[in-house]
């Protein structure tokens, strides 16, 4: 709700964050059963109810352990959903959980639709999260409730621009007139919305989703939207390094955030030991690497 | 999953509910709570539980009121996520009543996202809908897990090519070097993907998302996506009339459907009267009007 009084802004509690914790890591929870070890999903078979329960107690237990390194978690919707409602009630569940340790919640739903409906989505998730990722297909008018939130309430925007899937070249590489490819285009108007919604710290509420697998798309997206977070996803299980996004951090130490998951949560499975042991260690580890990488 | 015997397609079923029920109708379902009548709602303030059941038993009765004209329902995603969990709820038992009264269901979910997210979208709706629409951005990859499942369990599905709403220019009419419309380029891709599902109808279960607010569009469409089911919204509350979409019937009088949602469910605000009677009248003459202008 529009009030007369400040409020916080997404990118200053951001930065203020990044500037206590040293940490410019996002750990995205990604919780899938069959990778869930048997001590917290048991061996029996799972009703949906029972599920969402091991995929709630998953997710707080991983909380707890990257909640020292991290900013922020950023729980991807699909996996909730799949287990319909009660899914639904642990992604809640889940996000009440981490904001009450401490942490930023970035709900990854890149959801994006016209009016009343972007509306009914906006309504949806700034409850319940501090940023929401979204799609920009449809463009300006459909985003216009959740940049309303960023400008208003200072409600967090990551606007997806250069995804880190091999499939993000047949659209956004798409070459336009001027020899650019679509994806400059939507960085331009991203551009154009962040400025609307800068907070003291110089960074805007509204940033972008740029894919850590593509270096030179990082530098080049750091130049087209300057005041924007450049929330950077796959880095770990996807293959990028915390080298590769160095340059994604010349707009200050908070202005850019990496995102990794399976290779955090699941750490387990490849480190062996406690799975809250090894995401924390692994979480560290991934802290300290991208702090140096990053320069500050 | 995948069996050795015949899958019935989702491009038949539609085929053969169109012929029979000579309508090329479809219904949202976007249940604003503040927009059904107090006798549903009741007056007290509600709670969220209290809220998804109004929500339910509005579209319970929607379903009833329409059936008898339409071919599917379309139930948009935001307006039971907004209600949380008990709003899933709804739209999962809102599913199961449209389909046991013999609709398909298109979930209006405008999903799309990378690789293992994007199969949990996929498992997470298509249990519930016969066909979900789905957003192209993220590319052909982020979509697999969706044409898989049109082309090996005759699922539906709707990719969002070119939408009704005025800010659908920004991004969708982005020209490229071939001096065409970025939403072009996005409908080829279709077209590549539906002639992987192509059912006996001559149909694609991959069908497309036009707005019909681009009367021009939709016949630009219908010759860049000659084998997909187009996916009209616009018709009504947004302004386009069945005049306007007339030239999308062109592949057969399965090849469109029109969808209309606030102008049909919120009828009984205009018409007055019971609000069941209101939407299964102005259903019936939405019905009539484009079969007349598809003119089969």
């Amino acid at each position: 709700m529009a009030t007369e009084v400040a409020v916080a802004q997404f990118s200053d509690r951001l930065a203020e964050a990044v500037g206590r914790k040293r940490s410019q890591l996002v750990v995205g929870l990604d919780p899938r059963l069959e990778l869930i070890p048997v001590e917290v999903r048991g061996d029996a078979h799972l009703d949906r109810e029972q599920a969402a329960d091991a995929v709630e107690r998953y997710c707080r237990g991983i909380v707890d352990a990257v909640a020292p390194s991290v900013v922020a978690v950023k729980p991807q919707l699909a996996f909730f959903e799949v287990l319909g409602a009660d899914g639904f009630r642990a992604f809640e569940h889940v996000c009440a959980y981490a904001r009450a340790a401490g942490l930023l919640v970035i709900a990854d739903a890149k959801r994006g639709d016209i009016g009343s409906t972007a509306r009914a989505y906006a309504s949806a998730y700034f409850p319940l999260a501090d940023a929401i990722t979204v799609n920009p297909y449809l463009g300006r008018d459909s985003l216009d409730p959740f940049l309303q939130a960023a400008r208003r309430d200072g409600a967090g925007v990551f606007c997806i621009v250069k995804t880190s899937n091999a499939g993000s070249a047949d659209v956004q590489d798409a070459v336009l007139l001027d020899g650019e490819p679509l994806w400059h285009h939507v960085a331009r108007l991203v551009c154009e919305w962040a400025e609307e919604a800068v907070g003291e710290s110089g960074l805007s509420n509204v940033g972008a989703v740029v894919g850590a697998t593509y270096p030179r798309a990082v530098g080049e997206a750091r130049r087209l939207m300057p005041q924007s977070v450049l929330l950077l996803p796959g880095v770990g299980a996807q293959g990028a390094t915390a080298a590769d996004v160095a340059r994604a951090f010349t707009s200050g130490p908070a202005s850019a955030l990496v995102s990794a998951s399976r290779s955090v949560i699941y750490a387990y499975r490849a480190a062996g030991g406690d799975w809250r042991t090894s995401a924390g260690v692994e979480a560290a580890r991934l802290r300290g690497e991208v702090w140096a990488a990053a320069g500050w």
